[in-house]
């Protein structure tokens, strides 16, 4: 099940993962103790960069739209997760209305879609798909890649509620609407004032978000968690800084960005000198709101931003649904030392509630080991969750991939408890 | 991975898992809403038997000694299960002590206390193994029957709590203990009146519990079900009747059982007729605190139980560890109409918290279908839990292997609510 990888096991991620192994009971235990005081989000994925020397998450979205590369032999775990997540956020709902993502010609997200609407329903909700999009105006079915059929009812705003109407199957009023949609375009008004539901919140969605505040919660997790294992943070925790105010086409806020660059790689080559490390440091310059791999590139030096051509910049200039970038996070880029059948992977991570319900390989043929790998042409390989041990002892190698998923799993929910305090933070009741 | 099943399918059992199938939704909704007011117990297996006509538990254990016969491949949805079940019960437990029978002897036994070690190891706990039996006084390594080594440490009293004592492996103090012990041989004193977390608590074991009092709050819940399903309660709950203080041997006590079955087998007899079914009715008498098979047997006739001889009274008056029988409870027999290999087969359900973590067939070669079959000599066999639809529109019938696997959990946790109901109303605290 899990495929083969090539993975450099020199250095401290040995040592780091064998310590998170020998301290299992201790960081269950503290998760245990976090969770009793965040609400995690109700779902998410994590994309994890794993260096060989250091194993960090780069991005956390909580709209996860992979479902369907899951490993189908894990779906009950999925559906345990989801009765639970229903359990703490809405155990009275009967119904419940899933909004996915407008761009309805993309036949793999609407496989994700159908398999979220099968977790849902096999959680023993009465499932139904509404779209916002402006193109669905009745009921249509769409169908997958892979033959699978969707059903995408437009949803209807009455006085403070949304619903599906429709002669045929009747109409669908739930008290619970799920958000497959990350609302990159802005707070429809359709969702705005609801008195049901939501979930996640409206403030989840990249209209509200910003990774750099993300990543300063994901500083503090990361520094208590190292606290706790007594271990170097670097080595769980990419470095970032921000840039406010750029506009790509006017050159303004460029040298702002040459500079911040510039002292980002300053510190990690001092980190590399530490842990005797000999690749080129590089950065990530990403929108500080978006997704989609739109608006990202890699950096090796704070010339590549000074001069920018025409390409670049309207490259980075416009993510998702046309947004204009103004506000980018420059964050420390991470090798990626795994590779499979000769291509570069990284590690996504799913979790529902705070249990992680599986994960996948994202694999680009036509990437570099500095590039982001979220991007058209990516493929997908299931992970697979730990086997039963067959030995009596059960004592693996740390680089086993068992054991190496236990600790993808351990970032992953660091990274998922940075997005509880985040969102509990930029939460408009708490403000 | 689902065995071959030859199952009679026809009469109202299809119609009842169709029901419970429609129904998903509002059978989901109601278990929410059961378990936001009952605490579900740790862990449990509940013994069921299907008829073809009727679907029933038969047993319910809150000391499961079968988590060896799980399917492997669901491992991680028991992981799951049970840090959710550590979270509600003991969240700030580090340390587990697991108490085990004290049969060290049936390396099958010890093979399921290795796999409980391993859930709740991988479930985040630092685990150890502490005996009460009287056979261990040191630390002893102990193989099962395939090769895995188990460690019973002695449990050792000091003030009002136990511990492990080891110059070794250190000393070994939890706040919480898992009792893996059915306590059929009385609450011995090294337990009592521990300021430890005992889960499930004392009252839960054999020295406590007795099944019609189980039965009784079963009937409570396969009523409200039925109810809500708009089904005959009796498809899914046998009919019970109970005789205290009967003393086998002196012969006192055999008027009033032999009234009993006579009335429970006419009670019977006219559900047969009206659902047309042509079986002879049969009824099942057992030691109404106990375990593991003995002091059962199976009765068609009054007559029955008048005529015993020497040799089933001898096996009819004594259980587990030795125990007198003097109460007894009398149970509707459901035949078991499932089979595999010619081998009659009734499954079995494993539970931690209130989620189904897997289940597996008890298969005897030696027994007819109206026989209990928890006795020496039962084998097991997996059960599977359901697949990914790979259809478009995932419609099954109802008796295909995945969904019957549904209804086995419905009835299985209706059984698990039953008990919740049973440990609440028997909580000395309570009273």
């Amino acid at each position: 099940m899990v495929p083969h990888l090539t993975t450099a096991l020199n250095g401290p991620l040995l040592s780091l993962e064998k310590s998170m192994l020998d301290a299992m009971p201790k960081i269950e235990h503290w998760f245990r103790s976090q969770w009793l005081e965040y609400s995690s989000p109700f779902y998410a994925s994590v994309d994890l960069r794993n260096s060989g020397f250091k194993l960090a998450p780069v991005d956390t979205n909580l709209f996860p739209g992979g479902f369907n590369n899951l490993n189908p032999d894990f779906l009950p775990l999925s559906v345990q997760a989801a009765m639970i997540a229903v359990e703490k956020v809405c155990p009275e709902a009967h119904r419940l209305l899933i909004i996915p993502e407008n761009h309805t010609r993309n036949t793999y997200y609407l496989r994700n879609v159908v398999e979220l609407v099968n977790i849902m329903k096999q959680a023993g909700l009465d499932v139904r798909v509404g779209s916002i999009s402006p193109e669905i105006t009745e009921p249509t079915k769409l169908e997958t890649h892979d033959g699978h059929t969707l059903l995408l009812e437009p949803v209807v705003r009455v006085g403070n509620r949304i619903k599906l109407i429709n002669a045929e199957l009747g109409d669908f009023d739930s008290c619970a609407i799920l958000l497959n949609n990350d609302l990159s375009a802005g707070i429809p008004a359709i969702l705005e004032n609801l008195e049901q539901n939501l979930i996640p919140p409206l403030h989840a969605g990249w209209s509200t978000r910003r990774k750099s505040q993300h990543f300063a919660a994901y500083n503090r997790v990361a520094s208590e968690f190292s606290a706790l294992l007594g271990i170097d943070e670097w080595l769980l925790n990419p470095y970032f800084d921000t840039c406010g105010e750029i506009d790509f086409h006017a050159r303004t806020g460029e040298e702002c960005l040459a500079l911040k660059v510039e002292e980002l790689l300053a510190k990690i080559k001092i980190k590399y000198a530490q842990y005797g490390v000999t690749q080129e440091p590089f950065v990530i310059v990403k929108a500080d709101a978006g997704t989609y791999g739109m608006g990202i590139m890699t950096v090796k030096s704070p010339d590549d931003v000074r001069d920018l051509n025409r390409k670049a910049r309207n490259k980075m200039s416009v993510v998702k649904e046309g947004l204009q970038v103004s506000e980018v996070i420059i964050q420390e880029g991470v090798y990626t030392f795994e590779s499979i059948n000769d291509a570069v992977a990284e590690p996504v991570v799913y979790m529902m509630d705070h249990f992680v319900i599986g994960g996948f390989y994202r694999v680009h043929t036509g990437r570099g080991i500095d590039e982001n790998l979220n991007a058209p042409g990516s493929q997908f390989v299931p992970l697979a969750f730990e086997k039963p041990c067959t030995t009596p002892d059960c004592a693996g190698a740390p680089d086993a991939a068992p054991n190496r998923f236990y600790a993808y799993g351990v970032v992953a929910r660091l990274a998922l408890l940075a997005a509880a305090i985040e969102l509990q933070e930029q939460d408009p009741l708490n403000q």
